[in-house]
């Protein structure tokens, strides 16, 4: 299971404020918390502040002074990725292309320029998909297309696209069977869900979300945006691994409990 | 989801004393409180008291007295069973009957006779299951045995036999699988796990327990035997409903935050 810490993200109040006024250590500090706490990559989003392009440079320069893991550069602007990715050190990840033509066309380039892995949402120019025939579909074209690039399945992390259980109650289901139909047809393929779109306009989101994550990935999910300093999150990831046999001899599971990492 | 609070067990220190000084206020107390907790059945069982048969049926008196939902009458003993049985009001639930033909013949005439409803677990003569194959052959054994006496898939609540992660880090999707299976193969059938077996021997149990909960949610298991006292329990429970697309327009799940129960 793969954990993408989502807490570097400028559409969070705090995050905006330590950008504006450029609070290194304030960054460094949550970015050092998320790798500790067992992130194996931290997103970095800086998309609402006034100058994108500087401030993303400036977070991938100073979080990459205090992690090892690498980052998810996450931007709608493909300029403002270029900027991003740039300064990466080890292999990031891109968040996000679609099959959309536009945004293929702009995003396309930086992944093979930087050899990243890459968040690819299951939508083409019909827009979101609406059943899980759809979701197939465009995953098939989404692999198809990277494939011509010479892009291979591990380096693609799919968005199957999910959509809150307070609009349509079968929306869980739907994402769950859509991850399990692309798992089965693309073994090596990484499926990361937007996890909190669940849990939209209902009450006890964190707990939908938690249920969301585990089911999830019973059915092929394998990598996770979250907080990892959600220490009930990342424990009911540690006890999932374990009870879905991915967790040789418990040992992972075992390790973390001594560590104080996983709590009931 | 069907609960079956399990507090009530003589194997519990503090009901073995409860029962041995015949403390009604203690055992209603519990019993009261699994129901409001949202217990379907309250489990009573009483097999290490010096006097079962005195002892079960004390309990199955003081406890009808407060709860409405049935009970589920739990011991090795036919003899046992059929005294708690002779006084339950409502339908109840008998724990448990397995294909081995001695146990077979002592319990299917106290199914037939309450016209109760029966926890089968997946064993027979050549012992505990070994693989999916195995307990799909069981289970299959289990149901044209029953269907011949005249007992509907409806009233069976398969044990599909849980294994220990500790001894074998694949019990848990062997689990899984098997009552996915079997889930398809009889879809009115209730599939029960002992989960607490899952856990066995390893640290945080109770986080690995309610893991294989929501995780067998999604494999098709539907009935579970656990404290209704344990707010994460339900709550996930809750949650698994609503994620999974059994509760319509999730009006359970609100209605139970609304209650105050469910909690992070």
């Amino acid at each position: 299971m793969i954990v993408i810490g989502e807490l570097i993200n400028s559409s969070r109040k705090s995050i905006a404020k330590a950008i504006e006024t450029r609070d290194t250590a304030f960054i460094q500090d949550l970015a050092r918390k998320q790798e500790e706490a067992g992130a194996h990559y931290i997103d970095v989003n800086a998309a609402v502040s006034e100058n994108e392009i500087e401030a993303i440079k400036w977070l991938v320069e100073i979080i990459q002074e205090v992690v090892n893991v690498p980052l998810c550069v996450d931007s709608p602007s493909a300029e403002a990725l270029d900027a991003g990715l740039s300064l990466c050190k080890n292999t990031p990840l891109i968040n996000s292309i679609t099959a959309e033509k536009e945004r293929w066309d702009e995003v396309l380039p930086l992944v093979k320029k930087y050899k990243a892995k890459i968040v690819a949402l299951c939508m083409d120019e019909a827009g979101m998909p609406n059943s899980v025939e759809d979701r197939v579909r465009v995953a098939d074209i989404l692999v198809s297309k990277f494939e011509a690039e010479g892009i291979p399945q591990e380096d693609i992390f799919l968005d199957p696209i999910v959509k809150p259980l307070g609009v349509n109650d079968k929306a869980g289901m739907e994402a769950l069977e859509s991850s399990l139909a692309i798992r089965n047809k693309f073994p090596q393929i990484h499926i990361v869900p937007g996890l909190s779109n669940i849990s939209f306009g209902l009450p006890e989101r964190r707990l939908l979300n938690r249920v969301f994550m585990v089911t999830g990935a019973a059915f092929g999910m394998d990598a996770f945006i979250l907080d990892p300093l959600d220490k009930s999150s990342m424990s009911l990831l540690a006890g999932t691994k374990a009870v879905l046999g991915k967790d040789e001899f418990c040992m992972e599971f075992i390790t973390k409990v001594r560590a104080g990492k996983v709590q009931a």
